[in-house]
């Protein structure tokens, strides 16, 4: 096996998420120098439409420059090699190999792993899992992504599938999931989670959430939350206790299983802060086996929003793998 | 750091257990020469008396013969050192140097771990975890210990307290724990559960269930319920399809976060073979995430049995660490 090359030069990630992607230019110290976007085509589109929007954000994030490499972090499944998306619930990849694909066409290096990979790249190499050897990451958004970090790498698992933490069943016979089990931890620790718990309690009180969704719960969304939240709304205070106490009940289960140095979570609904993380922590210290034993790790919140996915990606690019 | 040294000669491996020390000479082909057993003299007795005992152990299965280095199996919380035993419920080390006092007392090297993983270790070197980079190794006694083995390692966390997993919660609100919480695996799956499972069930009628235990269900232990089963039992076996179809679930969630090449299972109520494996299989297949896009790990009876402690202790002192 030849050792991984370093790129020199432009490095472009690329965040092919759900509903958009997202092309940035990063530098060698995690700093995002341009970005293009574009819609993300759907999933039950041709190919060449998706991989079509994919170019047109790279390029104009290159703007005529050469590429050195481009990273990919896609919504869904990667396999181990990096070089197949295998299924992603919102793209029309169905283990296409996209990686040899895309480099070819776009004459350039290519590296390819899922989102939440990514995100934890990007707080491993510059943000709140550097310098340590051992962390999770949690990645909050609609559901829950994450990944094992171990001896400062991203442990990426037989498949390539590690750290689909959303998906650890936490309630017997618990709420419906869309992968097809019931009780999965990200029913009740997400951004779907925040809005379904706001949505099912909201009242006819004028309240700043009420005021959000137009006085139409079903059109309550996560971000409305914390923005609620935010404004002390109570309902919306409550879907946060809620919610990170949740969180802080997965996170125990995590750390039992691997005793990380740190927990690092990130997503959006991690723009929360402190609403989020406090609860958390209360129920990862009242969970977790032995505490009164052992150093219970950190829980931090990431240094990288919205850009950790494009950031991971680069890095990833940056060091070849 | 020195890399470690490889023992050559007499290997004694001791699994110092919450009622049994069990010391034993292991060739390095994991096969036992002479054993010798002491009982745990209790965890409110002076050390000297636990210290005794495995010195008395370690000296009648060396019959006067120097002894190149000894490795000690725990039933505790061992530092990530590998130097004290931090904690554990039915010995009374609480925090001591045990490693660096035998090693003074018996003047020969002495390597430590917690029982759990030099379970784990036994199955890396020569057993059903041999030759696969990634394992996730499920210890049922009479609760749940287990160990993550990552690149062919026994990983052990920040604490040296991975691989705690029955104490991963699995029901909201549910069984009491000794640890202290509610609803942890354990409680569940485990000899425990087992035996809970099928007190709670056994009925008036002359059953082998009933017979095994006198017709007093207090009585009831998980081998009975295991000797139950194999005569045919209907609620021994009701309790195995239980607690078989809860090692599924817990281990779905295991794969979920790590991905593993492969799950072992050992202990002793693994005995029950496939009794206890099928139902987990099935349930492993059912509540994983992802099943139909992946390959999903095989589920393994651990070739280890009651000498996996020692064993794994004996691997470990011939490896020096």
């Amino acid at each position: 096996m030849t050792p991984p090359r370093r790129a020199e030069g432009l490095v472009v990630g690329v965040d092919v998420g759900g509903t958009k992607v997202l092309a940035a230019e990063v530098d060698d110290r995690a700093r995002v120098l341009a970005t293009a976007t574009r819609s993300t085509p759907g999933r039950r589109v041709e190919l060449g439409l998706l991989e079509g929007a994919l170019t047109e954000a790279v390029e104009e994030v290159a703007d005529g420059r050469p590429v050195a490499a481009v990273g990919l972090a896609a919504a869904g499944f990667v396999d181990r090699a990096g070089e197949r998306v295998m299924f992603a619930p919102h793209l029309p990849w169905r283990g296409e190999a996209v990686r040899a694909r895309l480099a070819e066409r776009w004459g350039t290096t290519v590296v390819l792993d899922n989102d939440a990979n990514c995100a934890a790249r990007a707080e491993v190499a510059h943000g709140e899992a550097a310098g340590v050897p051992e962390a999770v990451v949690v990645t909050l958004g609609t559901g829950i992504g994450g990944a094992v970090v171990l001896g400062g790498r991203v442990h990426r698992g037989r498949n390539g599938m590690a750290g689909e933490f959303g998906h650890m069943q936490v309630v017997p016979d618990g709420l419906p999931c869309e992968c097809g089990s019931r009780g999965c931890w990200e029913q009740y620790s997400s951004g779907n989670a925040l809005a379904r718990f706001a949505r099912e309690r909201i009242g006819r009180e004028r309240t700043s959430l009420a005021a959000l969704c137009g006085g139409v719960p079903e059109r309550l969304v996560g971000p409305m939350v914390t923005e609620a939240a935010e404004q002390g709304d109570a309902v919306a205070l409550q879907a946060f206790a809620s919610v990170g106490d949740w969180l802080g009940v997965g996170i125990a289960n995590l750390v039992a299983a691997l005793d990380p140095d740190v927990v690092v979570v990130g997503g959006g609904v991690s723009s929360a802060g402190d609403l989020l993380l406090e609860p958390a922590r209360a129920a990862l210290t009242r969970s977790l086996v032995g505490a009164s034993h052992r150093r219970v790790p950190p829980v931090r919140l990431a240094r990288f929003g919205p850009e950790a996915g494009v950031v991971g990606a680069a890095v990833m690019a940056r060091e070849g793998r």
